[in-house]
């Protein structure tokens, strides 16, 4: 498909106007909201092995993590396709292969 | 272009596997990192007007969210379009537009 | 010894009015800011089995969670003792022993 | 009242005892839920100036945050008001008082 981000974008932001949630929309409460967002993802994993989280529910409240992310990246205008790709450019610097390879430690501990 | 989403998953895969991160990316952790790095971007807008937090953070925090969200996704092969879409359509049966229009309230209390 | 909660919030208090910082300290960024102690908190594990993270870094940032949540409690003069003991009788009723007893299910899936 | 902390951390030790949910709180899974607790606190203000959240449900969930925090502790053994004082110890020298007033810069930026 073309312009998938385009077209998920178009779709959350007309969701929001229809609803007329503009308003509320600032990026900081953006921001909390992701957040929010996050911890029912995880909250799915509570007290569980990885393997014993239900599927569904993880789709569900990870759409919703997106969902949110895209009206953030909306806001200012952000193409996701870009700051991603930039984004994997700098953890590679901040990551080399040689270093991190097998590690779970944090760029500042290698 | 053509099929972002399966690039930029591609990519972060990539990323993973050169540095042979996946034998700690199992689903519960995934998810522990993407509520982590939501609040590293949540951190940019702490004590803090909305307007005020700097952009170039927001960009890059924001990214960090979507690298992982990628990396859960294609744990269980979900295809992201599909999942927002799908919870689009979710969200518009809870919340239809005559009555949560202009409304910040959760579906539960409409 | 007498009044620990007292003693600790005085403490916390104090801290934060010989740095002025009681302008930035709205309830809305105190909650964010427990929330991203509580992440600070939980990144100690990420990627770890929870007996390899490190115990030190453990308590420095329970620390700072629990100094956030001191705060938060003091802008509304809540007695921490009181409204702990009140959730604890509350959460009796929603997770009565019989039912409760050995599962990990929320109380509206009991 | 004498020994605040110990009477509450016994009391919410007693209530999982009585449940027998220790076998789900290992450390990691506590982290979380510290987390999750904190993100209801949080939701609390989502969409709102901080003085329209309402004050009996933020009551609610700051009392699940400091409860979890308490069986935390208790896992490691942590004397909560040891380790707040010893944290705002640490603080004040992170943050001396000459150089932080009124700033809300992190330390590394002072």
């Amino acid at each position: 498909m073309e312009n998938e981000l385009k077209t998920l974008t178009d779709a959350v932001n007309q969701f929001t106007e229809e609803r007329d949630w503009d308003q509320f929309h600032n990026p900081k409460d953006l921001a909390i909201a992701i957040s929010l967002e996050a911890a029912e993802l995880l909250e799915v994993f509570l007290w569980k092995k990885p393997e014993e989280a239900k599927v569904e529910k993880i789709k569900e409240e990870l759409a919703d993590v997106i969902n949110y992310a895209l009206l953030l990246a909306s806001k200012y205008d952000f193409d996701i396709y870009q700051i991603v790709m930039e984004k994997l450019r700098r953890n590679a610097e901040k990551y080399p292969v040689e270093k991190a390879k097998g590690s779970a430690k944090k760029y500042n501990e290698l």
